[in-house]
């Protein structure tokens, strides 16, 4: 009986390997090499495919917060992690040193869920009905911006604050609204006219972040 | 023959009708009386239904843009026209008066497809990567906002300015930056921590713009 | 201080560079040349977008009337704008001489949002129900088609009538219901049998509309 | 160690029992006499649902063909078959009678794939590119239908056909061309319009359909 | 007037067909030499495509059940139909020899909907939540077994039993629960400590299933 | 002017807040008392929703991993979490005391994406092509576990072991192998049937894991 079953087997195993070639939409590890598309990248082979396309390592060291911001957001978006392409999920660690802050961004592409692994962080977002929501988030709390939403993260703590985010898209997007208005070449009188800013105060933030016009 | 149709017929159309029945999905009319769901909100039913639930009559008159920023958007979308429920569109009037302007704003729920109606406007939008894209439109131009990009209208020309909007969602919200920041309770000192605004400036345009803290 | 954040700065832009390259999906404009997916087509490289890409200039002119329907429909979906692929939304131009109408149809892809620009039109459609809505829409009037439901426009006014359409796909199709019939080489006995017309009919109009069969 | 076992037992089960609290989303069996929603009908309660609710046992009998298509569409759609509600795939049995027709229509909400388990079928449909794609099907041939793309099927032999076809959504509708135009209220002078069809053929088969005006 | 007609033919034929170059996504037969994407396959040039491509005869003939399950599943999955592609919908055909079964398995990637064309099935499939639902379906019964919930079928006939079934997927994957476990090279440690199995237990399906380690 | 502001702030805000009303889908905080639906769950009122519903604190501390698994899940879904409801998103604390595993399961509904916070784990998957993806991940290593593919995480250290696990879904599920198997009432016969184990190790762990039949 059991030799029966393996004489058997190839014939059944044959279904099976002929049908895996249908399957590769187990997952779809980005070629990042090829042309994205609105549902993601297209897949390597899954015959290269090995264990450690599904392993990221970069969450485990910290950021470097030596910058302006204090603070350092290390994605594990598709574009450096692309196991998560066409998974509907990715993620990212977020230090911020003392003082620290995440300025008030947004992401596009997706909503986040912010596990605090240590320190106390302030967090909160904005709704279109420009309803604030915003609290001092501990150790262990979690917090999710929903999508499209504006938020920010500041360091409210002593010490160093570590959240490792996810967020529903491989690739949410980061918009930081003080980048978008000071750190591009869109014209002061614009920027001005958009947000009701001072002209001395626009001028002041593109010098600091780099802008120009 | 015809005799014979004429007595066969009901039969079939008792399947078409009790059919029917499981047809509701042609289109799904929003009942705003009950509670929302993430994909929209419940059906009303179809033998309530009526032609003038699929025809919105707001878009024709021009908006009010005796106000601050000379402007006025006429939403067409699910909470005025529960019609679009669940079909994944809807749309708005825009009037910009000489000198009127759309602050930058997102919508977080959906792309916004404009078409210059009367008029000329500078319009434009930052990506994420902070890329500024904006140029000047004339009549009959039209210009696609990607969801959740940060946008905004000028009337660049002397007289008033008109564009028909419509958006990827029955519901796509609309965030203004500058009322996100200075027209609610958010702290002056979390605005300042978060946009690297000065406070004087802060302070300034949430007198102007109604907010507190 | 503003020293510190001149020196801080390329360290944290550098971030948002590297990170920018994974967010090409802020849009993800059409490469028409390569194949089409079942999302869309593959993107366009970021880095040879412009700001005219997401402009389309088309609609502003008035489509040419001088045929059989006195109408014309001048589209900007995805083949004719790819900046809206994956986008979600498209627009189209429609212009109907006095007398004109544009044909039973749907759209198999997507629901339809028309606002009359100038002029007065009739329109309606029918549901799978069998039920029909339908009615006179003036200047200003906005109607929604659900998707893939049987709809028509006719210019019931004396002047010529205009309207803005968009629809909640880049791509939602245009199938004429008379064109599918009758301007192809579906043979006249299958469309008699899938229709109930007559013999005489279906030729005739095969004839009028270039059919073979 | 078993006996550890089972001490731990209730632990662990009261955190899978709690956890399926939250699992209703396995299934979501429409309860339909609340209202439906664009995403389907809200959950029967998890504790009344029964296998039974997963088995419909309409597809097993043939469906009555004397009447004047000599066809019979039994759906299982979420009206007949609630437990589809939300699984994005319906079924229906067709069959034929010799010289039945499913005349020309249309599923507005999804793709169609028809599997023949008895008999001869001629089958098509019609582009939206106005291309024809039409064979004739013999027992265990399949065929899929594109969503909202016209098409039909004709006993094209001399004994009962019969098919089984599955959607790719739990309520697909169901528009028959010539019931939308012929079966209903809308005036013959707006079929003849939006069809080219001549006024005689229209009011002969209003009259032939129980349609009026 | 007919002259009239068929002298304006032309310009309005040559609308359609420059639209038709838009409208590839009636459908997107998929190209299975092109890399897979997370939607699906690039799309086959639409002037390639033909009838045939729509048509798919490996269902009419029994798979072959002489192997260890004594069934056999003959998937029209897009590897095999690579029509379905973009569709949301796929079919199989399950032969179950007397004695035959279909192992525990789960389709990651969808819903299934069988309908029994001959004999005698034993169905049934477990939620999250741990319930079991499981029934006889006779011939011309239908059984939905929602996405990723662990199920089987057993002929539990004397006589061969047959289903047609579809998925709710161009490609909805079929894992079968005790080859994951049995036919590969995890090792038996593994295999036992994430299954509570016995040492013997496991090495001896190994040995059966032609697993290593 | 800052007067002229004031005064026609009012005009412009009430339109900010009688849009509002429509931008309830800023998010949807489930309303847990009401039906789920296939989308979710319906909203609780706006009006009603505090920043309290958008943080969760109980993944801060460990689960009890006194059972026989030796480990804890500790869920933050739409169950334990409302204001995930409608995101696409949720998360979970996974506890592995030394010896602990979380046996073979599958998440029906979602990805998953694992970031060690402590300790060692030794993870994997395996494909519908019964691939084994399996490694040892260290703290701050991430890995991916694709939608609907059996996967185990295996404490392979000294010490406790904890990670956070974010899902690409508010309602995952979670179906773990052995426990569809022997703890519930699936009779034995059936489960053999299935699954080629023998009669006695079906009995064994039925007993161990409080199954009958």
């Amino acid at each position: 009986m059991a030799q029966d079953k393996t004489i058997m087997l190839p014939i059944f195993l044959s279904l099976l390997l002929s049908a895996s070639d249908a399957l590769v939409q187990d997952f779809c590890v980005g070629d990042l090499s090829a042309a994205d598309t609105p549902a993601g990248y297209p897949c390597k082979k899954v015959s290269a495919v090995t264990c450690d396309d599904f392993v990221f390592t970069g969450l485990g060291k910290a950021g470097n917060t030596s910058n302006i911001i204090k603070a350092a957001v290390t994605p594990a978006f598709v574009g450096q992690f692309p196991a998560v392409n066409g998974l509907g999920i990715s993620a990212a660690r977020l230090d911020l040193a003392p003082g620290g802050v995440v300025p008030l961004h947004t992401h596009p592409g997706g909503s986040e869920l912010l596990v605090v692994v240590q320190g106390t962080i302030c967090a909160g977002f904005i709704s279109s009905a420009n309803a604030v929501y915003f609290t001092t988030l501990y150790k262990g709390d979690t917090m999710v911006f929903p999508q499209g939403q504006l938020h920010f993260q500041i360091n409210s703590g002593n010490d160093n604050a570590v959240a490792i985010v996810s967020f529903s898209s491989p690739n949410p997007g980061l918009q930081i609204t003080s980048f978008a208005l000071f750190a591009n070449s869109l014209p002061s009188a614009v920027v001005e006219k958009v947000t009701f800013l001072d002209d001395e105060q626009v001028k002041k933030l593109k010098k600091v972040l780099g802008g120009t016009g």
